[in-house]
């Protein structure tokens, strides 16, 4: 027992030099709960049962939901950050640990000022705190950054080695500064001129994207590719799209997202679905049977969302057990599956609040298919994504051809061809809509069971 | 890259063994949001500004502040539970993973069903409902054992190993199904007799201590001791206080926790404090920077208590750097911290919701004060636990007359210190109390820094 441990404390056992790994996990928990926030305000929104939803959703929803999904892509956009920069650091100490707790706690107001600037898009101030948020942040990290190269033993192994410590120090500095730069000239400009400030804020989020496609045009005119791009891939600290991710940050990032997700309806049942002991004296005669059964709608949302969430990670996890490599592009697939995946419980609330067989309930039912469906189908571009390069990103046994190819490929189909089949179910069958969605998510559990035991029959009789 | 990949896909490779690592990951964060989850109706319990706290508190919170810490043992108790289950089958397949997420499925129903009892204490139903939870919780773990040994190459190795497979099973089974025989007993008394039902369900909590302080007791008595425990130590899957918990999942627990208890006010102020437009426009005439002065007090209680949580953390994660085991009362005393820490945001939002230096603010800032003098004082109990049998639970730099020794001490004692001294500040100064606590949180993350710098200078002068 205490081998390991003395390797886990760093390169310089008893020195205060920590290995970053709890640290890491404990930030992924807290980025994971704040970009997933902004889906309160979402769920909470109270429909007027008499309300048509298809208009509802349209004028009171929409404003929110785009706020939850911009929220949850700026909260990602950190997180990556977050990763590359501890990609960089590998070791930290008290005061490391300190700094990035204070990191954490301005990220974590990062959905609200965002939210704030939302609702009032013609007041500079709004503009104003959210860019100061990120110019904070952003000048937290340099001085982590600082700091690191300051004390050379909390680099990476590849950097405390390389005879270049300053053009790796600069190249950092710089790609870290370039958005806080950005989002300061935002901050002034709010001040002045409002659509410039927007302008420089959007600049912030595509600015990666926008040089890895140019450099990618430039190399594919010129024809330049091997030597240049084998110099770049040394950088290990860069935003092009092809350069692996830490596979363990993407697996902590994802769990805490499928764990918070999972538990938010709960958290409502539990504040909201106790019946208060008096209403039940005399309202139901003292039958807390029949007072709860007011509620069963609610504890179907629950179920069904738990169970659908429950096996989407599982679906997640045997997918990311066979991942070997996480590029850029599985990551930002991955994300975008995760923020689906963030809408689940507000569809399956909506499922529950509506009288059976109204024309609300048929719709909330389909918005149910459809966000299940891309949730699933981006896990499933995930997969095509690593098959692409299959060598360098997958475990030969996931490849074409290997023992748990065919299973994989059947399991990632799973849910997109469920949803799709109940979608256009019941816009068929508009009466029996509610039963075909409960039947679905009755069915799928063991579906995952009969698959499995169908592909090794199937298996063992090509053989 | 593939060669750990290929060891971490478990003993034989291939096939759909998988090591647990990740789905333990995953239920912890889990169970760590639902045993946290009760805090919820506390914090978001409505006091008059106009009434006396001191009643309020014990009519209106009492109760549920109960139920939350119970619920909070009960969820520990399932969780610790599933610890030793999972340190006996140490690899999963895919029916594993289906059978623990239909656990944690039931699992988090839990606190409601608790609650509901709660409410109502002479209903049959609620007790019934609770118990009934508790019983199926029992049989799918039963199931997963039986899987398990049926499959024993998802065993622990020493098991696998051992020639009693069947002795560890049945003994096992017996302590899993102790628990559920108990609830199932108290299920079918709740129609007849309800005391007996909550005397069955207080046993199911008490039962594992209470068979070990008889041990111990016996052991005391007739003197037998290192043959015996010896023996007992080799059956890893008991309930003795001394024996070694994974100190892993204590660490993982821990920080789902800490990171849903930091952003626990940020999930209200993100729903409830973005002014609403027209508002701003009536009443404050456009200004937002007004219209957000008046949430003022809710930043504040935001920051105070995300910087105490963040500290707490860091405490918490600077002393299990060298604690090498965790044995079960270290693990019952971080339990205990936890749930104090629990209670930190509620004691926030109180100290934010009170009118400057009304009687109600003193009486807030007291309990925030009580809650981090417990929260922190429980954690300083770990280590001297910890110290007690140092030579198999801490890394040697901690020990007495270790390197970080000190260092450990001082950091450890800060926060109960402080606590306690800005508790006797506001009884005597009570009318500068809010400055004497706003200074307290702004004070002490200078303080980790500047005991570092302390420590060094004292212990190179003692050279």
């Amino acid at each position: 027992m205490a081998a390991p441990r003395a390797a886990a404390l760093g390169p310089e056992p008893g020195s205060s030099t920590q290995t970053s790994h709890r640290l890491l996990a404990y930030s992924d928990a807290l980025l994971s709960i704040i970009a997933t926030v902004m889906i309160l305000p979402v769920a909470h929104t109270k429909i007027h049962p008499d309300q048509k939803l298809g208009e509802s959703v349209q004028q009171l929803l929409l404003a929110k939901i785009a706020v939850y999904l911009m929220t949850f892509l700026i909260v990602t956009v950190a997180w990556a950050a977050h990763v590359r920069l501890f990609q960089v650091i590998e070791h930290i100490d008290d005061v490391l640990a300190l700094l990035n707790l204070a990191c954490m706690m301005i990220i974590t107001f990062l959905p609200y000022t965002f939210s704030l600037m939302a609702s009032f898009p013609g007041i500079p101030f709004g503009i104003f705190l959210f860019s100061v948020c990120a110019v904070v942040i952003g000048l937290i990290q340099a001085v982590i950054v600082a700091y690191g190269f300051y004390h050379p033993h909390l680099l990476n192994q590849q950097i405390q080695e390389s005879e270049n410590q300053n053009f790796y120090k600069r190249h950092i500095l710089k790609i870290i500064l370039r958005g806080p730069v950005l989002c300061f000239l935002a901050a002034i400009f709010s001040f002045f001129f409002i659509p410039l400030s927007y302008v420089l804020l959007g600049l912030v989020i595509v600015f990666p994207h926008l040089t890895r496609v140019i450099t990618w045009c430039k190399n594919k005119v010129l024809g330049r590719r091997g030597e240049e791009e084998e110099h770049h891939s040394l950088e290990t600290f860069t935003f092009y799209l092809s350069e692996p991710l830490s596979k363990e940050r993407v697996e902590a990032f994802s769990d805490g997202v499928y764990a918070i997700v999972a538990t938010l309806l709960i958290l409502d049942i539990c504040e909201d679905n106790v019946p208060d002991p008096r209403e039940v004296e005399e309202k139901f005669h003292g039958s807390l049977l029949e007072a709860l059964s007011e509620y069963g709608p609610n504890y179907l949302a629950y179920f069904g969302s738990f169970v659908t969430i429950g096996l989407l990670w599982f679906v997640h996890h045997s997918l990311f057990l066979y991942v070997t490599k996480a590029t850029r592009l599985m990551g930002l697939l991955n994300i975008l599956s995760l923020a689906f995946i963030g809408g689940l419980p507000l569809a399956y609330q909506l499922t529950s609040e509506f009288a059976e067989k109204s024309h609300n309930e048929i719709e909330a039912i389909q918005v149910s298919c459809v966000i299940t469906f891309f949730a699933s189908i981006f896990q499933f571009a995930i997969w095509t994504t690593a098959l692409l390069n299959e060598e360098e990103t997958l475990h030969p046994f996931a490849r074409y051809g290997g023992k748990e190819h065919a299973f994989m490929f059947a399991k990632l189909a799973l849910y997109p061809c469920v949803s799709l089949g109940a979608f256009f179910l019941t816009c068929l069958l508009s009466e029996f809509s509610t039963a075909i969605f409960h039947l679905m998510q009755i069915v799928i559990p063991f579906a995952f069971l009969a698959l499995r035991i169908f592909v090794r029959i199937s298996l063992t009789a090509i053989k």
